[in-house]
């Protein structure tokens, strides 16, 4: 592969994942990692850590619809209404003890607190998940989950949100999320009400 | 109502659910607690703490998957590939600050590793689920979770979970859940690898 495609290759790929490390990289482009820390250097891109650090400075919307301490996970961009990013480590009390494999339910805390974090309202709530786990997460990894708002045509108090989480490129988990909003005039009386309503 | 008509009724209600207070039975039967309590001293049937005591030293099926203590809940009655119930109550580390409503990933916490833990194999994970909160559960709340096992008819790697929470009477989340299953020979590798082995 000429020098040149490559470049724009490795751009891409980081374009596409901030998070992506060198050693992903050098996988992706088959080159050595020698090669992909000239190329980095070549085109002014900070390493993996540098990048994180940068991404966590940048100014971002802030999140309203609950307090920043009770995200699940770091929120490293956020758009509201829009898309989000976050990062969420596996330690050790996330995981079962026989398989050091991360327990289901922060994968989900991780995506839906994320959803309900995207939303620019005061009040939002789940309605319904689907979900589906791709492969077992372990102990250590990093798992980067982003967001995306649709709208719901005819909808006004509920948003479409899909998450995707990624450990490296791969795709570990995947949630369609139906979030009910509110500036929080009313109050939130189910799905099945708030459907009869609309 | 006569009298036989609702000892009948009281019957099939605390049969349905043993965790339903005297207090929600005025309610359902429309008579004063006093009434209840009389019928239920003529029927024999103890109060209701008395009858959660009894169900948690009733001798019921081990659980497989997990450690026990790993279980989001407290497991009440377990028949291994069948059913099960488990108790959560909702504390105040489980809700949002600002509403004292819980979080989501709790109620789904206790309906997944109810999941898990009704598997009769050795390694059971969840592969996806499709979820619906049905109303704001709050703080205090007592969470009763109950899973049933489906077979999924040309699968023998892999359970459907019908799972629905009550509080008091009311149904306030439900889930289907699909656990992948095995003696623990395999190594699981995602959802989509199982299904074109199977």
């Amino acid at each position: 592969m000429p020098k040149r495609q490559r470049h724009q290759q490795l751009t891409q790929f980081i374009e596409d994942n901030p998070f992506i490390t060198d050693r992903e990289l050098t996988r992706l482009l088959k080159v050595s990692i020698q090669t992909i820390r000239l190329d980095r250097m070549e085109l002014g891109i900070p390493e993996v850590r540098e990048r994180m650090k940068l991404m966590a400075e940048r100014s971002y919307d802030s999140v309203r619809s609950l307090p920043l301490h009770e995200v699940i996970g770091d929120i490293v961009d956020l758009e509201l209404d829009k898309s989000g990013i976050s990062l969420f480590e596996i330690r050790q009390e996330h995981v079962f003890s026989r398989t050091s494999i991360a327990r289901g339910h922060h994968l989900f805390a991780q995506a839906n607190s994320l959803a309900v974090a995207v939303i620019d309202d005061a009040i939002a709530l789940t309605v319904t998940a689907d979900i589906r786990f791709l492969r077992p997460v372990r102990l250590g990894e990093k798992c980067i989950a982003k967001a995306y708002v649709k709208s719901i045509s005819g909808e006004r108090s509920k948003s479409k949100i899909e998450c995707f989480t990624y450990v490296g490129e791969e795709m570990v988990f995947q949630g369609n999320f139906v979030i009910y909003r509110s500036a929080g005039e009313g109050e939130y009386e189910g799905g099945e009400v708030i459907a009869d309503r609309n």
